[in-house]
């Protein structure tokens, strides 16, 4: 037998067995002391288990297991049985949620992650640097390689589009993906370094297989995907696809209605953490904990976790984002670690030097922090660290 | 020109225009003052503007304009834009959105709506009643048959499957649409009555449009879908293909988790209102203000609003769910009218003489009120009606 797991955060001080026994049979056959035991027995595999209650009051955790016979294994039915009509109900945040491996083996899992994009880049010793662009609304094709070139020039190892930026005239998507290949194929000559662009896939659903397939068989090497605007489900579906065959970046654009409260919705380390990992993202994107828009450290060590802890399912890469600079790598790799991408749009793009030397900047400080050399120290050999911590500093 | 205004809530007593035009800039062009008059010229029309900002602290509202040459004419480009990575930026609540016509006439709206709905039940003057079966997983077809000819021929309009019920090996989709087909045209042979059964469409997103057009060939006379665990784009694929031509009720489950907390997610009215009728829902339920899983009567009111409101669309049907007795009816009369779905589960199911019984009294109370009769005096009369009243009470 298979079983999804869900634990959720009630306020404490109820009568919190009763509370989670109602949810048990609620959510799957109904009742059950009042029927008579023939009928017991013929449900007795679809019933919800209360597996544990805690009351730490003011909040209070719940457990539940819910049999996998009761759902067809995909996310929509296991979002709509553990936290349909229950999300509903009152002040109840969904804050865990297990597969047992079984269940975790019918869902893709990313195609890449960690090892596949290191043996795609070429790259296994260190956090991957990754840039934004800026502003390319309004902007056309000449802007876009320009700006394109600079970035993997500089010396990062994947390069997104803003999530904001869909399909449209002035950039077509199918033109960024061939000139974006175009440049970094340019740039791979060149420099023996691979880069990856992440186009934004975008559009409607019913479209988005075809036009990914298309993307690829065009040069796209990676695809950026708002999977919140959309279901997890599609994202699924697109990491299944044999020939959808490159790493996918997860956005987590509109995921913040879900997870902001503390209080209700979905936590960060279930949707942006297990879900997106189980759906297939090979990337994950979330606020760091150093930025303007910014998590609690807890929460983004959580998703960093729920994305690389051993499971049946490869590790996705990391990405916490948002305000980050040079001076800040450091910390990033204390909390995060190698095996995470460091992500950067102002921080590349502010540069006093320009996009080119930003990028410089970036590696720079991954390469001080691996030597166990300090920014300081760093910065005396290196003029584009140096500009970059001289604008944005260095926090100890 | 076209475009999507957002109101948000954000907490008072900020520098609420700086912050406004914050937003308004960074989910637009990025920047503004700084530029070269050319390169703002280049840029005016793709550019967000503040419309409005109101301190009434504790809480404060920002009204944004976006236009949509920035976008294609999607809702995930639309939410994207509107509410992604905005979501993520601290204490905020989409609370209003508006497109203009232009814009939404590019969105389906409901296919049916409430005239097509009346003229499929051929009902045009009074509030229609609903009916969910009890129940059902574990149980099997015989089950499933009993229970759809109680309810059909107790006197409902309509009757929908419980959203956690799956395509599932006891009761499979096919069978229930061709079984639920036979038993509602035997109904309607011998009474005269035609009743509409809403079958759960589930699964996996990119094979729910073959399923549900599969399913209208073999008869089904209306879909159940839970459009939060998928997503709203996929909602109006469903509403747009001409071959779905049935109507489709949006299932609430999930969510609560991007509607509950007073001060982050989307309001009700937004996302169960004016979004779930733009992409095409024909019924919309949601939490009535009476239940144990209850809604503030001014959420219910404001998604009834939004959902019926003259706009380019049809109206959808609001159904105010959980909770429902008849003893309320003269209250969802009073706050819904008669255009609104009465709808009930242990309402039914759970009537001293059984589910036709309960059926029947839910109509003998729909009548009593429309014939301006106290339901005590029309209990006299109406057996069913005087045994539900006295087992769930009257409130006043
Ligand atoms: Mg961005
Ligand atoms: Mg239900």
């Amino acid at each position: 037998m298979s079983f999804v797991t869900a634990t959720y955060l009630v306020p404490g001080g109820l009568d919190l067995h009763k509370k989670a026994e109602g949810i048990a049979l609620g959510l799957t056959v109904g009742s059950w002391t009042d029927l008579p035991a023939l009928e017991q027995a013929q449900l007795k595999k679809h019933k919800g288990e209360v597996i544990a209650t805690n009351d730490g009051t003011p909040k209070a955790t719940i457990t539940i297991r819910y049999p996998a016979v009761n759902f067809t294994p995909d996310i929509p039915a296991i979002l709509t049985t553990i936290f349909g009509k229950l999300s509903l109900d009152g002040e109840i945040k969904l804050v865990d949620i297990a597969f047992d491996d079984a269940l975790a083996k019918q869902f893709p899992g990313p195609q890449f992650g960690v090892d596949g994009i290191r043996e795609l880049i070429g790259v296994h010793d260190r956090p991957l640097v990754m840039s934004i662009f800026k502003g390319m609304i309004g902007k056309g094709l000449d802007e876009f390689e320009t700006q394109l070139d600079a970035q993997a020039r500089g010396g990062v190892d994947l390069v997104k589009d803003d999530e904001i930026l869909f399909d449209n005239p002035l950039t077509p998507f199918e033109e960024r993906v061939k000139r974006g290949k175009h440049i970094l194929d340019k740039v791979e000559q060149e420099t023996g370094r691979r880069v990856l662009y992440a186009v934004n896939l975008s559009g409607r659903t019913f479209e988005l297989r075809d036009k990914a397939r298309k993307a690829v068989k065009l040069g796209a090497s990676a695809l950026l995907f708002n999977v919140f605007a959309y279901g997890l489900d599609t994202l699924q579906a697109l990491a299944e696809d044999p020939e959808i065959n490159v790493p996918i970046m997860a956005h987590p654009a509109v995921s913040g209605a879900l997870t902001a409260s503390p209080d209700y919705g979905i936590a960060n380390s279930v949707l942006l953490g297990k879900l997106l990992r189980i759906a297939g993202a090979d990337l994950v994107l979330f606020p760091s904990p150093y930025g303007s828009v910014a998590l609690p450290k807890e929460e983004t060590d959580a998703i960093a976790l729920a994305l690389t802890e051993p499971t049946v399912h490869r590790a996705a890469y990391p990405v916490p984002s948002a305000g980050i600079h040079p001076g800040l790598v450091p910390h990033l790799v204390r909390d995060f670690g190698e095996i995470s991408v460091i992500n950067a749009g102002g921080g590349i793009h502010g540069h006093p030097d320009g996009s080119a030397a930003g990028a410089t900047a970036f590696r720079q400080a991954v390469d001080a922090v691996l030597d166990d050399t300090s920014l300081e120290d760093a910065a005396l050999q290196k003029a584009e660290l140096a500009a970059a911590i001289k604008l944005w500093g260095h926090p100890l």
